[in-house]
C-alpha cells in the first residue's frame, strides 16, 4: 500500500489569490495540488489550463501537481502541461483513440501517467495497461457536473481495482475523486484508496489544517 | 466616435495573484478587463473559464469584464459567463451555426454582444447583424498562437469596419486585439479603433500606469 | 415574378392526424406542404424524417412537398427524401462542404433545389450558384428556436436577393420562413418574396381557408 | 420476472393517421408504445422527435411511451422528451460520455431509465450501472438499418443479462428489439426477455389483436 | 502574367509504377506534379499521403510538387508534406479555422502557399489574405467526386480573381483544376488562368508529349 | 491452427515502383499483401486509399490483399475497397458505432472480415462477434505512430484471443502487426499468432526471400 496522499482540488480555491491559497493548503498538511482541467467538450464546463499551472510553479509551488484532464482529445495538450510543470497527468481512456500511446507520451515527457474511470466505466479498460501506469483515478461523482454526492458503487470498484493493483505487484496509486470528506474517508480508504482528492471539503472550511488532519487520521485508523 | 478604452488582457497577468494584478492595472488607469477564453478546440490552447471570472467579481472588481470566447460551439457556455459577471461577450461567427440567435442570447442575459473577425475573415459577415451589435472585435494576430506581431492588413480592415459603423449611426465599439503597443497605437487609432486590448505590452512592464498613459496619450493625439 | 405560393409548415399541425390536417389545409387553398426537418445537430431540435414524408404521399397528397433540411451534413439524407416523395429540397450552405455538388445531387434525383440563408448569412453565398437554383429560402427567424418574431433585417435581404434573381433572368422562387402572418405579408411580398411559409399563423387558427385567403389577398394587393 | 409487455414500434405504423393507429394497437392488447428516435448521426436515418410524442399525449394516449434514443449526444434532448410525455427513456452508452450522469438526468425528470446494447456491445457496460436502471434493452438487429433478421447471438446475451438482473434482486425489465415475431417469441422469452418490441410483425398485419394475442400466448407458454 | 504551367494530376497515373509515370510526363513537357490529397472527411475519398510524395523525391523527381490538400483540418499534416518534399501546398479555407495562420505555417516551412476555392465559394474569402499568397487554385469541378465536366461559372470566377491578382501587383499564380483539356484550355487561359491541372486528359492518352504540347500551344495562342 | 501467413506491409515498400516491389516480395515467398490505410483522423497520418489497391490488381497481383482500415468512420469507404480488389478488410471496433453491421457489410461485399484490437483494447469487444469473423488482428504497436518496438503485453493478449478462437471451433485467423521480425517471431507464434505482418523487417532488407524464409522457419519450429 502506498503512503496516504491528500490532494486538494484547486477548483474550490479562491482564484483571485491562487498562489496564497495553494501555499496555505500545503502548509496545512496537504500533499499534492489536484488540478482539474475541463474543456467544455469532454465535460460541460471550462476551467483552467497550462498557464495557470505554470503560474503556480513560478510562484514557488514545489509540491506534486496532479493534473486531471477532462478534455477530449488529449494528446495535443499533454506536452503543454508537461512543460508547465505537471508532475502527473491522468486522462479518460474514452477520450483517446490510442490509450497505450497516450500513456507512453506522458511518460516520455517525464511525468507520471494515470487513467481515470468514470462512474460507469468498466474496469476491463485496465486489462492491458495497468502495469504501465503510475496511478488509477476513480471518479466517485460525474466529472464536470455540480452538486453530487459520493456514488456508492465506487466502493465496489475501488475494491476491484485494489485487487488488480495488488496482483500486479507494482507501486500504482489508487486515487479517488468526488464527495470525499472527513466523515466518509475511512470507508473509502478501507475499500482500497490511498490518494484522496477533496475540494470544498477542504477549501470550504475555515481551518484547512484541521480538515487535512482529520482526513489523515481517519485513513491512518484504517491502516492499523 | 466612442471614448477610448484600454483593456488589458489578463492572459499576460500573474495567475498566482490575479486579483491583485487586476486591481493594480485598473488603478493604473486601464478601463476594462479583457478575458481570453480558449477551449483547445477553436484554438490550440486552453486558458480560463467562468469560475475565474466569478472569482474576480467576488474579489471586488467592478470594471467591465470583456469576455472574448475563442471556443466552439459557443451557446452552451454563454449563460455561465453571464452568471459569472461578464459585461460583454464576443464570439467568432464561424463558431456558431446561428449567429443572429447567439447575439440575441447574449443580450437576453443582460450582457453586451460582439462578434470577432479573424485576420482572414471577410467583413461581409457583418452585413445583416452589425446593427444588433455593441462591439466588433478585429484580431490583428491569430488567436491562440503565440509570438506574432500586428498583422498589417488589419489596418485596412479597421477602416472598412469603421466606415460601416459610422454609416450605421449606432454606438458600436471597434476593438482591436493583437500586437498593440504604445509605438503603434496611434496608427491603429487613426484607422478607426476605439478599444484596445494589450497583454504583455502592459503586464510585461514595470510601471503599468506609465504604459497605459502613453497609450491613451497617443490615441488622444489622433483625436484632436 | 413567380405566382404566389402559400406553404403551411406542418410542424404546427396535429401529428396525431397529419394526413387529415394536410388534406384540410390544401383544401383551404394552401399550395404546398412545407416540411421542416431538424436533426438535433444543425439545430437544437429533432422533428420528422423521410418516412413521414412518404406517409403523406401514400395517404394521397399530390401537392408539392417542400423539404427544408435543417440537418448537417446534408448529402446522405437527400436520396432518402427524393425517394420519399419530396418535390423540392432546400439546405443550408454552411452545412455542406460542397454546395455546388449538393445542388447537382438534388437535381439529379429529380427534385428542385434551393439554398437557405440564416438571418446572419451574407448573400455572397449565392454568387456562383444562384443560376443553378430553383429557389432561395430566407429565414426571418432563427431555425430550430421557438418564440421569435419576424426579424426586420430580412426585408433588406429580400430586396437584395430579389435584385439578384431579377438580374439573372431565371425563374427562381424567393421563399420566406419565420413570423409571416396576414398582418405583415404585404410588406414582405413588397420586399420581393413570392413563396410564404406559415406555421401557427395557419394551423393555429380555426378557419384555415380564411387565413390563407387573407394572406393571398394581401399579397395580390401588392402585385397590382 | 416482470409481467410480459408487448411494445409495438410506431415506426411501422401509418404516420398519416398515427393517433388512430396507436389507439387501435393499444385496443388490440398492446401494452406500451415503442418510440424510435433516430437523428441521422448515431444511425443513418432520421425519424421522429419530441413533438410527435407530445401529439400522442394530446391525442389522449395514456399507455406508457417507451422512447428509444438512437441519437448522439443524448443529454440535450432528454428534457424535451420528458416534457413531451415519455414514460421511459433508453439510450446507447457509447453515445454518452457520462453514462451514470445521463441515467440520473432521466430519473430526475420523472422518467424510467434504461440503456441499450447494440448486437456487438459487451455486457460489461452494465457492471457499475445495472442497479440504477429500470430497463435494459438488447438490440437483436442493428438499429437504423433495414432488412435484418433476429441475430442469433442475442439469445446468448439475453441469458447473460437475465442472470445479472436476477442476481441484482431488482425489478429491472429486459427488453428485446429486432426481428421479434410470433414464431420466435417463445424462444426469446425463454432466454430471459420480458418486454418485446415488434414493428412490422404487428403493424404489417391485418388483425393487430390476433398477433398480439399470439405473441402473449407464446410467452405465457414459456412461463408455466 | 505568370509563365504557363501544365501540372498533371498523378491521381490519373498508374500507381503501380508511379516513378516511371512521373518521369515520363515530365519528360513529355509537363512542368509540375499535381498531388491530390483526400482524407475521406473533407471529401468522400482517400488517396495518397506524405510517404508517396517522399517516394517521388527519393526516386529523383526534382520538378515542383504541387500538393492540394482536400483534408480537414489541415494544420497537422502540413509539416509532414513540407518534410516529404512538397514545393507548394494549397488548402481550402473552410477547412481551417485560422486561414491566415495556416498560410504563415506553410510559408514558415519553406513552401509556397495557396488557397483553393470550391465551385460555390465566394471570392471574398481572398479579401484579407490575397497578398500573402503565392497561388490561388479555382476548382472547376467538385473535388473528390467523379464524372464531372468543367463547371461554366468557373470562367466568371477566373475573371474575378484575375482582376484582383492584377490589382495587387503581386506575382500570384492562378491555377485551375477540373475538366481542363486541349479543347477548352484556350478559353480557360483567356479567362485568366496561368496554371493548369489535368488528369485523365493527359494520363489517359497514349502520347503524353502530344497532349502537353497541344495544351501549351493553345494557351500560347491566347497570349499573343 | 491455420497455415502460417507472412503479410508484408507495403507502407515500407518503395512507392515509386510499388508493382515491382509487391511482385518481388510475393516471389520471395510472402503470402499476402498487407495494406495500411490511414486517414489523418483515426491516426495522425494519411497513407494510401482504394485507387492504390486497384492499381495493384490491374498490375496483376493475385495474392490476397489484406486491407487494415485505420480510419474513422469506416462504413463509407468499405465498398470502395471491396470494388478495388480487397480480399479481407479489418477495422477498429471503436471506429464504428455498429460493429456487427460493419462486419456484415464487409461480408456482403464478398470480402473476409476482421476486427483490430489496439494495444489497450480489452478482448471483451470480441464477445458477441467473434464467431462472425474471419480474422482478429492484434496491434503490438500503436497504429500510426513511428519508432515503436513490439509491446510485450501483446503476448498475453495473443494467448487470451487464441483461447477464445480455439473454443469457438471456427477457422478464424489470428494476425499480429507491429515489431515482428525473425528474432521474435517464434515467441509470437508460440503465443498463438498464425498470420504475421512485417514492414521494414522485410522491405528494409536486401534479400526479401531470406527474411521471409527465416520467419517461416522460425514459426514452423514452434509448430512441431
Amino acid at each position: 500500500m502506498q503512503s496516504t496522499v491528500i490532494a486538494p482540488s484547486i477548483l474550490s480555491a479562491n482564484f483571485a489569490k491562487l498562489g496564497e491559497e495553494v501555499d496555505n493548503v500545503l502548509r496545512a498538511g496537504a500533499d499534492w495540488v489536484h488540478f482539474d482541467v475541463m474543456d467544455n467538450h469532454y465535460v460541460p464546463n471550462l476551467t483552467i489550463g497550462p498557464l495557470v499551472c505554470e503560474a503556480l510553479r513560478k510562484h514557488g509551488v514545489t509540491a506534486p501537481i496532479d493534473v486531471h484532464l477532462m478534455v477530449e482529445p488529449v494528446d495535443r495538450i499533454i506536452p503543454d502541461f508537461a512543460k508547465a510543470g505537471a508532475s502527473m497527468i491522468t486522462f479518460h481512456p474514452e477520450a483517446s483513440r490510442h490509450v497505450h500511446r497516450t500513456i507512453q507520451l506522458i511518460k516520455s515527457l517525464g511525468c507520471q501517467a494515470g487513467v481515470v474511470l468514470n462512474p460507469a466505466t468498466p474496469v476491463e479498460v485496465l486489462d492491458y495497461v495497468l502495469e504501465d501506469l503510475d496511478m488509477v483515478l476513480l471518479m466517485s461523482v460525474n466529472p464536470g457536473f455540480g452538486g453530487q454526492g459520493f456514488i456508492p458503487s465506487a466502493l465496489q470498484k475501488l475494491r476491484a481495482v485494489r485487487e488488480r493493483i495488488d496482483a500486479s505487484g507494482k507501486a500504482i496509486r489508487l486515487e479517488i475523486d468526488g464527495g470525499v470528506k472527513p466523515e466518509n474517508i475511512a470507508e473509502i480508504a478501507a475499500a482500497g484508496a490511498d490518494t484522496f482528492v477533496a475540494g470544498s471539503a477542504i477549501f470550504g472550511q475555515a481551518d484547512y489544517a484541521d480538515v487535512v488532519k482529520r482526513m489523515k487520521d481517519a485513513v491512518a485508523a484504517t491502516r492499523r
